[in-house]
């Protein structure tokens, strides 16, 4: 086991405090991905498929989008039968309307099929947005200066599967957990699918994505906060330890566990109390049991 | 909150012990189920798609299936790099080999892609295979007699995802849950998919299929189970309950929760410690956090 390293909260670096996560685009943003966009609710009627970071589907989801003040939206599309509850939604929009037009539009399950990926289970809802502005690691630090309670980031070293990343964003959510952090290389892009996998939870937790995790792990260090790997063949449980107000907890591919180099970088490495027999979980299941065990139990 | 009924140790029915889960198949339905499948891995080199039911793929899944005594196999497909451990495999293989010819076929990932369903993560290895039988619940409770420590089932209403009850089978492994049971009208078939999901723990969680799950919670009460419900709106937490030795913790589908009939069947409701903006989680992460709770956390 390595040596605790002197207690990082003394050397913990002046972060400016400031906008909120995520952060408001700049005006020039807005303006270019507005015109991109505007030919997409035109082109939902012709019968174009726009692409998936273009649609938001499923209840949870849209819900989410709509009720979260940073994220700008065009229409809301919906089955008939869902159409009182698509008022409802859009009347308490908290959500920025961009575009022009008619704020609802009523399509039949063919005209869901032109506008969504197939086999998408939609719940009959679909939502045009822009994408979230994703913040950066600096954003991440500010916020856990803000946070009164035990700040927990997952990190994810080469996460593949968007099932997985959004249910791994609902458990952030449904725990409390800080945000969470990607090596970028591989890393799924943010689609409807994602979305809805996240049930919402998309809107609410930060989603960083890094280009070199070695290096965030010491900004992470720096800014006091305690990296624990997760990993089968270690020898502490993860209940064993006591990692403070500031934890970063690490999980790495499915199939290969923690790369060397993000492993090294680790103050700690856990594992969960699994069996011998079959000692791995799925990658979300194992980051809900470890945010359950940092965050909610009591 | 329910009132307790008396000690259900003490109106324990007397099950017969026997046949371990899952059982062996009839010599007719061996037989039967070997015509069938005799002509599907000669079909394998002209190009014919098997069903999803009849591969086993990806590393954990086919290992487990050659592992496990109570698997009966045919031949194993694999690509030239995972030759040698291909040749391992097999001659450590405890499953029963039916059939005749190679036991070890050598294909390219063209040849890979006639056999499987389209975008599947194999791994380089095929396991062609007889379905498991699928214990039933007196099967179920044969195994809890024996078994010398808490006993905690597993039971899905209304899953409909092969990922989730994937995830959840390797959940019941890693944890050390007695079994897994599910509604039948709805379900997941057994496929490669969902093996590979399972990651191994296919071979040794017994799934059991059942039509009427309310009276299945009636016998698993009468065998001495408390029924306790994961439900958001609960008003108690999982940990503030003492469920005894034996306990089955139902969970709903992710977008209906409990049905009825099914939540009044429950002795106990009891929600996880997720927070009132995210109560959710996705079912396969709610299932796991269950377990670790019931049965690996000191």
């Amino acid at each position: 086991m390595k040596a605790r390293r002197p207690n990082p909260n003394l050397r913990q670096s002046s972060h400016k405090k400031g906008s909120a996560i995520p952060p408001a685009a700049t005006g020039k943003d807005v303006s270019e991905k507005a015109m991109r966009l505007r030919s997409s609710p035109a082109s939902v009627a012709a019968g174009e498929r726009a692409d998936g970071a273009r649609w938001i589907y499923g209840r949870h989801a849209v819900r989410a989008a709509l009720t979260n003040p940073e994220r700008r939206w065009y229409r809301l599309v919906t089955l008939p039968k869902h159409q009182l509850e698509a008022r409802a939604l859009v009347s308490s929009a908290q959500a920025r309307r961009m575009g022009e037009g008619a704020l609802i539009e009523v399509l039949d399950h063919q005209g869901f099929r032109r506008i969504l990926p197939d086999r998408v289970v939609h719940q009959g809802l679909a939502l045009a947005v822009e994408p979230l502005a994703e913040p950066d690691i600096e954003r991440l630090l500010q916020l856990a200066d803000r946070v009164p309670y035990r700040r927990v980031v997952v990190i994810l070293d080469r996460v593949s599967d968007s099932q997985n990343l959004g249910a791994v964003l609902r458990s952030a959510a449904a725990f409390g957990a800080l945000g969470v952090v990607l090596a970028a290389r591989g890393a799924p892009p943010v689609t409807g699918a994602l979305a809805k996998a996240a049930s919402g939870a998309l809107e609410s937790v930060p989603l960083v994505r890094v280009v070199n995790l070695a290096r965030t792990l010491d900004e992470l260090k720096d800014a006091g906060f305690w990296v624990c790997g997760l990993e089968e063949a270690a020898h502490q449980l993860l209940t064993a330890l006591d990692l403070g107000p500031r934890v970063a907890i690490v999980l790495g591919s499915e199939g290969g566990g923690l790369r060397r180099l993000v492993r090294e970088r680790c103050d700690y490495l856990a594992r969960l109390p699994t069996r011998a027999e079959h000692p791995t979980l799925n990658l979300s299941n194992a980051a809900a049991v470890a945010l359950y065990e940092l965050l909610a139990r009591r």
